[in-house]
């Protein structure tokens, strides 16, 4: 019967397409238009995320074990160029199942896993947490990473550089979060401890789903072994949905080295779905930021698109 | 029933990679093997098209509207190389419908998009216009585009740089283009001024075909403010279709400028289709360079193949 | 009928994806963990096979002829770099059918094509061969080359960097191989010749697959025109298959200068798959090195993951 041959050819066509489908393409295309104070008009990428491109996949090891690989790179759309080196984001390869997810080489730190979780509105260049003057290594290259399951909603995660790369440069960190997640409440800790630069950093947040509001909160301090001073970091945020397609973000941040002056910004933003994977957006960050912090304020004024394919 | 169930699961199978296929992967590769003047048997990349390779999709958003992105990078066959930064023709997000099309990032400007319209047969390397002194800027960084709909056969664009940006370097373009397409008449103006060179380059193009053969001729001018001086481009040419699978392709450059001496070339070439993305070409450029514009004779006689993917 | 309908739009949706199935996206994510003498634990990548990821597609001309295309780029998944330029590996486009394969552009020079065809179990960073003093081109620039299709078993294969090309800077190849395979038995022979730097170097390996183990011998030398030294290289090998999933490697390399003393290893190793396409493995190269080479002993210990997809 040719109506059957004809399914069954489909069939075998699909199942041949299917198992190349384990290798995803993908990335997210983010730029704005705006201005930062005292510039002019420009336009600049990752308003909202950082510009990216990557492969992924994952293949059925049978058993509930799937080995997993990534390679992932950021991108500036503004001149087109690869922000550092080409899989600067990801380059690592694994295995996941009932244990948990292991993977190794170049991927996030674990404290980076939950680092921007209760971040407002945008967790990228629009961020009000532009101000705040502790950074973190985000991610490591050489790194032996392991999550866990999910247990009644706890997740943890340690991830450590391993020390006989000299591809790792200064760094050598090593770092855990614990996160909680359970209906409208998230919570979270994380930790990293750089042995090459002595910095140890560590996050606590958690956000709460009022459903008119998601409230969100961030603590992050770090403590320096070195001459460096300390510095303690918060945020304070709200997602207020307005519409199906529509959410208002409000975020304050504020950062304060040991012994100086405080850091702080305000940050308004729109953000309205077009469609599942692509936004548009206009926001604000006002700044207050101390010239003894050895930088100028840098309010910007941004409207942009984040594409997600 | 099991037949339409199979069926049905092919359906299924089908739609999701359907979602998927709107990101996809494509390029050119071209190469060719010949000798410049002077030199010795050499491989070259890009004798009709500049080899390249990209990323690219569409989304749906409903009401006539899409999200485009692209990704592309210019690569030199011969080495392997990228030609510039990694995605250096293009990386740009944007909207388009039927107000026309709305691109943001590095993307060619709107003289580009009409400037090789009517280039006879070969349009990279092996282009009788090599021999043209007058450039243009082709590609720029932190570009805001937009180009009309089709309006009766007319086309338009606009495209300028944000000056904000320190990424664009000396480049501050904005250009323009009108085209009007009626049947076999095509005609083009384009103009490009670029604030950070002072230079201001004006494009007008036109073919006919008569169908045993499709004329082409096109000037271009450029009025540099600087130190620089004029320069006075044009050329004419014709594809003569031999057969189905094969076409001739014949074109004279020459560009002369102000109180200097003429350069010009002749070129003649043949590219036989071996499928619809597959085209080998043989092609000869005999030039007429003057040594008082700084350039020695540069004979090219080449052999290729262009693989669109 | 609505069932063919669906069954006949299946298939107008699958064939639209079978045309663009013909680019595909493939590579190997390959990295260990491990120690070499003197060091710390580290990861590195590319234990089994160097980590990559590239570009390729076939198009169907017709008549058994098919345009390829193949790009390809090594990375390191340690720190998500590049390996040399970003299509450092492949990139070339050509026509194969029943004459052979010709293809043009940067590609794995004739002698490469054989040189590991006889090494015991690991064929990158851990293979016994990583104390042999000659090297080889591998990857040329600008190359032209041409392999047979199969002749009762035999197959050869020439290629030459064309000397026009600055590209290639100090290195000018020219290399062929011809290799013969009949049921249990292999047999090889290459050799390559840079006019350049005026290395000669001829390869001859073989193999024999007794069944409860494959038998593997290579003998390799250089003969240098300029100041260097001649050296002569050699292994002698076995892969054995412990069961379906395991293979057990055992290799023994050594190589001297003339004049000079003698470098050599014993490697061992084990290789579990996991599935097809991905693989664990666990491996020692006991090394040793003169201190007249100008080298230490590197003895490696290394446990790795091999996916490729």
């Amino acid at each position: 019967m040719k109506k059957s041959l004809i399914a069954l050819a489909a069939l075998a066509a699909v199942s041949a397409a299917s198992a190349q489908s384990s290798v995803t393409l993908y990335g997210i295309a983010d730029i704005w238009v705006g201005k930062v104070k005292g510039g002019k008009v420009m336009a600049a990428s990752g308003g909202v995320n950082t510009s990216r491109w990557g492969v992924k996949g994952a293949e059925d090891l049978g058993g509930g074990l799937k080995a997993n690989f990534n390679l992932e790179s950021g991108i500036d759309l503004g001149n087109g160029a690869v922000k550092g080196t080409l899989f600067d984001r990801q380059a690592n390869v694994g295995v996941s199942g009932g244990f948990g997810t292991v993977k190794l080489g170049k991927s996030w730190n674990a404290l980076d896993d939950m680092f921007g979780a209760a971040n407002s509105g945008f967790d990228s260049a629009l961020s009000a947490n532009g101000v705040w003057l502790n950074g973190y290594t985000g991610t490591a290259a050489a790194q032996l990473y392991y999550a866990t399951p999910d247990l009644n909603g706890f997740n943890a995660a340690v991830s450590t550089q391993l020390n006989g790369n000299s591809a790792n440069g200064a760094t050598k960190v090593s770092a855990f979060n614990v996160t909680y997640t359970a209906g409208p409440i998230y919570a979270g800790l994380g930790y990293e401890h750089d042995k090459g630069t002595g910095q140890k950093g560590t996050m606590v947040n958690g956000s709460y789903d009022l459903g008119k509001a998601k409230l969100l909160a961030s603590v992050y301090n770090t403590k320096p072994t070195g001459a460096g001073v300390k510095v303690n970091s918060y945020q304070i945020g709200a997602d207020v949905p307005l519409s199906s397609a529509m959410t208002l973000s409000v975020g304050y941040a504020a950062s304060k080295p040991n012994g100086g002056q405080t850091n702080s910004a305000f940050g308004v933003a729109a953000a309205y779905s077009l469609s599942k994977r692509t936004t548009v957006y206009a926001g604000i960050r006002a700044e207050s930021v101390k010239a003894s912090n050895g930088q100028p304020d840098r309010d910007v004024y941004a409207v942009g698109i984040n594409h997600k394919f």
